[in-house]
């Protein structure tokens, strides 16, 4: 794997990188401009900032969560905000401060494979919440499980429920409000309390309209639970600039994870704040967004149209998403995917670069499942990568040809 | 405290925060503008980045190192190198892969106070190391802490030895390469492995020359012992960008600080870096280094001459620092500085405001000392200050008068 990643002709179809073209380079240098012309006031952004982030910032955030949540602006206490260095960091903290080795936290089958590297690090157990025929969250099987484990006295260990909810890393797929909602009864009606983290990286990255559900934080059923939400401003604009945020409706849960970022960092990086916070107040970030929709609308409909013809021949099979980044695709029953399969093998002989679905379980048991990214390479690469992992897909299937 | 904190009209002599009005952002914004003008190939400062950082700031930085060192050219592996989110986070990364609770780490007495509180987060034990009349450290002493700890059986648990190793927070004093010498032999005589972390944040803010001793890296007692050295490149230049840096020697240990590091963030934000690269490699740090040197050696001078009348015949004593940011006061004997203390209050009470010495030991059993940062108020605000603190020590030593 390592030698594949140093053939420059290898195309990845792996790494969850953002669009290059369509970086705002001309929008970060005129508000860069902007800042160098405003004299000691300018000059601050180059000085330290606060540990929980700039203020103006943690204002736009928080009516932009409540304008998606379609609830009052003022709704969210400012003071329950905080910025991070993008959202991989919110969640690392937010395990950190919540679990201690041992503890369970319970995920979607897939999750966000990087999530379970955190669980993993950090001492805590991930456990797959059970899945229904049509790929969503069982409810049923979910108390079961919350149920069982109330019997066994292992209950006390389950620390918090994870949700990827919109256009999820990896499936593409979405929580519906009546989901978060059967969640949110389930865990209200324990006899300890489990958190809910969510988390809504892709939730402005819809194609064509945003996904209808409102966040836990404006839902009924979470009303005085505790709930972690965390998403970015930055992997859907300029992801080198790395801003996340995260909001706590638990106090004492985030206090504890703004005295691990005191001791990590002391605040995200003042002069990326001020950028975003300027560009998201001009209205840049949401003009960027509705170009990039289209973009990434047109990136996934070349990917998903150069492989379905061939692929679902062969028996593939996954369903187009409406926004993300990602195609969670389903082999041929029998085929494994995984890193040491002869497919695997097969894809990086041909040039193309997918990540392995198993990585996105909890017990790495499925191993027919591929994540496909198209949100870096071109319309061009994308066909040509396409073309590859159709060939790789169609040796695996043929029967050897003398 | 809190509401302290609130009043407008307070002077922090507290905050760590480096010079406002020399904060580069001329250059800065000549940086941002030419990379505006690279196309594509500019617009990927706005991308993701690598978790180890990137290749040309690693170069850089390991440059920079050998040449402080006097080291040839080549000799650091930089590959050994990694980008942190300013020094405080590859500090973080390096006490949560070495440390497991209950281990400990040797330090300084007194040490940087953030560094206790990522011991005490961690869950990790500091123990000072024994200091001479002198105020330094004391070989011999720490040779029998370790004999007495080897005899305990506690040998094992101690992990590393942290040095703040120029020009130090809070001490403004350095370690002289006899000092660190003498401590890698100690150290090395050993029947377990004890490591060093060497925090050289202030190396590069002396004020006429550089200190004279080389870092533990280049020295020969700690030739194939593992040796962690950090610093910075924008606290002396521009610390909202916040971009740090850690060189270690010891693979496993590389390896596991980049793993956690993968899962907090994946990466110091990429733009920020690119902007750094740039600004060493055009000499732009360098030249405004040199600025910054006599810029913080005349606000040093202005506190330390406004104090040294007043409070020097009230039994107060410090040494003015050839570095850094910090005057490390000793105040008369029996007068407390602690945030409970009257003398505390009275500098509120006055409107100035300081860290109290005791955060900076082990056991904050030291009660009489306290850190002023002239980093960040001008010279008219420095006097000011100096007033109040004057004012406040003079209340303490005078009688009451009716």
């Amino acid at each position: 794997m390592a030698v594949a990643l140093e053939r420059p002709d290898i195309l990845s179809l792996a790494a969850g990188f953002t669009d290059n073209e369509s970086l705002p380079l001309e929008d970060v240098s005129s508000v860069v401009d902007e800042i160098a012309q405003e004299g000691l006031a300018g000059r601050s952004a180059l000085q330290y900032g606060s540990n929980i982030g700039r203020e103006g910032l943690r204002e736009l955030v928080a009516n932009r969560i409540e304008d998606s949540d379609t609830t009052k602006r003022g709704t969210l206490n400012r003071e329950q905000l905080y910025i991070s260095n993008g959202s991989q960091q919110a969640l690392y903290l937010a395990v950190q401060t919540l679990c201690d080795p041992g503890d369970i936290i319970l995920v979607e089958q897939p999750t966000y494979f990087v999530f379970l590297e955190i669980l993993q690090g950090l001492g805590a157990r991930p456990i797959g919440i059970p899945t229904t025929s049509e790929s969503e969250i069982d409810l049923a099987g979910l108390e079961s499980l919350l149920v069982e484990a109330e019997r066994t006295g292992e209950l006390e260990r389950i620390k918090a429920l994870y949700l990827v909810s919109y256009f999820a890393n990896p499936s593409g797929s979405s929580v519906s409000e009546a989901t978060k909602e059967g969640i949110g009864k389930i865990l209200g009606g324990l006899s300890s309390t489990v958190a809910i983290i969510e988390d809504a990286a892709y939730r402005e990255i819809y194609y064509e309209k945003p996904f209808s559900a409102k966040s836990c934080l404006a839902l009924e059923p979470y009303q005085g639970a505790p709930v972690f939400y965390t998403s970015t401003l930055t992997k859907p604009y300029a992801s080198g600039l790395k801003v996340g945020y995260a909001y706590c409706t638990e106090p004492l849960w985030l206090a504890a994870m703004l005295n691990v970022k005191g001791q990590q960092d002391f605040g995200t990086a003042n002069f990326a704040q001020t950028i975003v916070e300027r560009a998201v107040k001009k209205g840049y970030l949401d003009r960027h967004l509705n170009s990039l929709r289209s973009i990434y609308h047109a990136k996934m409909n070349t990917l998903h149209e150069a492989l379905s013809g061939p692929l679902e021949s062969l028996g593939w099979n996954w369903k187009a998403p409406e926004g993300g980044l990602y195609l969670w695709l389903n082999s041929p029953t029998g085929l494994r995917t995984d890193a040491n399969s002869p497919f695997h093998e097969a894809c990086i002989k041909q040039g193309v670069f997918y990540v392995p679905g198993d990585l996105c379980y909890p017990d790495s048991r499925i191993c027919d499942r591929i994540r496909l990214s198209f949100g870096v390479l071109g319309e061009e690469d994308l066909r040509e990568a396409a073309r590859r992992f159709v060939a790789a897909a169609m040796a695996m299937t043929e029967p050897a040809r003398g």
